[in-house]
Parts: structure tokens; sequence; C-alpha cells
């Protein structure tokens, strides 16, 4: 699928000095839902990018997916909608919810998921020098975030090398993107993720869940992002630069 | 209640020339559950300022409360509890609900909310000057942004002065308590919002519905951001600083 995802439009800049003409680009935002083996579970807004990812990705964060292996396959419906096929226990319904401060295409959570135990974490590290390139590549792969001022980006690092950067208009879809890539098998979740939003708890929560030993923002985490990753032992690394990272926890796996 | 709204965390930085310690501050985020005249409606992580407002604007986002004047009381219990007691129709329930790419403590909007017809907007025009005193002023009333990197602030401007700015770990919290406020009686909805946000669908859809004339952010609108702005005659400014604002729509009103 090929739409567009971005359209320009005219705009009127004023200054002090007076008014003048611009184009600026906008990214384009399109409803799709979700659904589960053909029952519909819920709609996000979403750019038309990695849609497959994203529908099992949603799944996930919503909890109706939970492992690795359980999503058979993925249709898109340009017509906005993903039918995920999963192997999931039909009784599989989310506890209590809570909607939370993500962007969020699964700004879902259930106190199930914010209070349970985690796996214990693939062992994996990774060198100042692999963040520089995971950064730069991820900037080049991201051309919307510069040109719309409206997306958030996800990359993920793995084996020495960027596996995948997505882009959507929120930050919580464009983990979903890379978590869902993980689902169906694409890579291992042994890696390091980084995105361009914040790190509240729900973003950390998820990256946590299926298993991502290293987590990094071009921005910050908030205190239950860190208590989260704490709990998870996931190492979570804040304000990431090409030649900078700040570390908020675990950082022997930054060697 | 004046529970703190940040805490510090020992961090370690890295960059080429070595490690280093440093503190950072973190925005407190902690989950609170909204009732509407007792019953539970939902729940969200929220920074803990202004929270009846915020407990009236998220019933108003998530569609439960629609007009000013409905919300009679707002009682906040510090354990995470927000009840609000509203005249609303007993089986006001909204229809069929999309989750969307916000920042989302009230990131759902219903299909008929995205597609329904917004009432005329009450007359309201803001100088340039104004907008400049506007963003400057609302940068003053918010230091957890530039503190903790993780907090959207949302400011109102009405009758030549800053009426409110409140900010939150999610840009649409920000946005919820501004709304929550007009709905409590605080201000009127004929004036300009301002959010460090981005301009994504739902947060014009709110602004549009509770009737601000003049909506503004310091970044980007989306493609239906604009869409919704150019329905209901709402004046969409983006990239807004003191000394510039780009307008996508609707420039008459900024004089």
């Amino acid at each position: 699928m090929n739409n567009p995802v971005t359209l320009v439009q005219d705009t009127v800049v004023l200054t002090p000095e007076g008014s003048s003409q611009r184009q600026e680009s906008l990214a384009i935002e399109v409803p799709y839902t979700v659904a589960l083996n053909d029952e519909e579970i819920g709609a996000s807004m979403v750019l038309e990018t990695a849609l497959e990812e994203f529908g099992a990705g949603f799944l996930f964060g919503q909890g109706y997916v939970t492992r690795i292996g359980q999503v058979r396959e993925v249709l898109v419906c340009p017509e906005g909608r993903i039918s995920v096929y999963a192997d999931v226990d039909e009784n599989m319904k989310p506890k209590e919810v809570i909607i939370t401060s993500g962007c969020g295409g699964t700004g879902k959570i259930s106190r199930e998921m914010l209070e349970g135990a985690f796996d214990p974490l693939r062992e994996y590290s990774i060198t100042f020098a692999e963040i520089r390139d995971f950064i730069r590549q991820g900037l080049q792969a991201s051309p919307l975030g510069r040109e719309t001022h409206c997306v958030h980006g996800c990359g993920f690092w793995s084996e020495g090398k960027l596996q995948a950067y997505f882009e959507d208009v929120g930050r919580h879809n464009a983990v979903d993107k890379i978590i869902g890539a993980i689902l169906l098998g694409k890579f291992s979740a042994a890696g390091a993720i980084y995105t361009t939003g914040r790190l509240t708890s729900d973003m950390v929560l998820k990256c946590a869940r299926i298993g991502i030993p290293v987590v990094m923002s071009r921005t910050s985490p908030s205190s239950l992002g860190l208590a989260i990753a704490r709990r998870a032992g996931v190492t979570l690394a804040a304000y990431a630069r090409p030649e900078r990272v700040n570390i908020f926890h675990a950082p022997e796996r930054i060697v």
C-alpha cells in the first residue's frame, strides 16, 4: 500500500515585520480499526506505514496478544481495517484498564500488567559507538519528523545494525510498529529500542513486556517509566544523542 | 493537595570523553480513576495538579459531559480517585470509540464526535501582541517543562490576560485541564488556547467541541487536525512563538 503520508498546505506566517505565505507539510492521520480473529478490538489514528506491524503491536499493547509466535497472519484493508489472526486464549480479556499518558494508539494498560512480574531479559549489550550509529541512521531513515514536525520515530538495533525504523503520528504507535515487527518474527527482542518520544510508564511497560533489554529515548522518562524499568531490570537511557546518553538505570549494558 | 510533582534521580552521563554523574528531575506520573456520579468511567496517568479541572475535562474528552453547566461538583481523593458529579442524561454512552494518536489521557473519541456538526463559535479575535504576551507568560507559568522535559503545557488567554496555564505528563491531559476549567465556569470558551503538543485530530476536536475559536500550538497540526479546524471554523495556528505564528486556517481572528 502506497498511499501518500504527507500533504502540503499553504499557510500565512505572521511576524512583527508583516505577513507572508509559506507552504508546510502535514502528516496524514488516518483512522484504522484493528480486529483480532474477526472481532473488532479498537481503532486508532495512524500514519499509513508498517500497518501489519502496527496491528500486531496494537493488540500486544492492549493485552490481547502476549507472546511472540501467537500472530499467524495480518491483512490490511486500505479502507481502514487491520485484521490480525492469532492463536490466543479465547477467554483472554485485559482486566481493569488504565488509559495512559502516552501518545496513545495503544494508550491503555491494565492494572495487572502494571503490577505483574516480568520474565528475565535476554543477554544483550550495546557499545557507545553503536548507539551513535543507531541514532544517526535512525535520523536518516525518518524524513517525516523533520518535514512535518508531527510524527514520532522509533527504531530497533541489534546484531550491530539498524533492524527497522518506523514513524507515526503517535509515539505509542511508532513503538507498537517495532513491537509488531518483533511479534511477526522480523527480529528478536534482544536489542535496543530508541524512541523520539517520552518514556512514560506505558511506553517502558510494553518494551519490558516484550523483553527488550535496552530502552532509549531522545527525551526523558517519567517517574513511573523509571520505576518500571527498575522492576523489569531494563536499561533506561534518556536524552540520547550521537555523542551523549544519560543512563537512568542499569548502565552495565552500555559498554 | 500538595503532593510533590517531581523527583530527583542520579544518572550516569556517557560522552566520548568518558562518564560522569548528573542529577535529573523527573515528572511524577500517578494513576487516577475518574468516576461520574459514582460510576467509574476510566483511569489515566496524570501529573497531580489541577485535578478537579482534569476530572471534568476527562469526561468531556470521553464524551460523557458535553456542555458547560453540567458539572456540579468534583471531589479529589488523594488515594487516586476523582469523583465528578454532573447532570447527564443517564442513557448517555459514547458510541463507537476511536483510540487516538494523542498523548492520551483522554485519547478516545467516538466516530459520532468526529463526524458530527459543530455549534457556531463565539466572536473573538486576538492581536499579535497578545499572542506574544500569552506565550511568554505561559512559559513563565510552566517551570516543569524545562525542568523535566516530560510534561506538556496548555494555556488559555481571553479578555487580554492569561487565564490559566496547566502542565501534565500527557498533552491531552493538559488540554483537558483547560477544558475542565471552562466546564467549571472559571472562564468562558471565547478565547485562545495554546498547547505545547501537536494538534492531531483529537486535540483540535475537543477544543472545537467546547467552542474555543483560536487554537494554537508550539508545534504542528496533522492533516485531520486541520480538517477538523476547517469544518468547525476554528482558527488554527502552529509553530507559535512570541515573534512568529504560522496560520493554517481562518487567519481573520488574528489582528
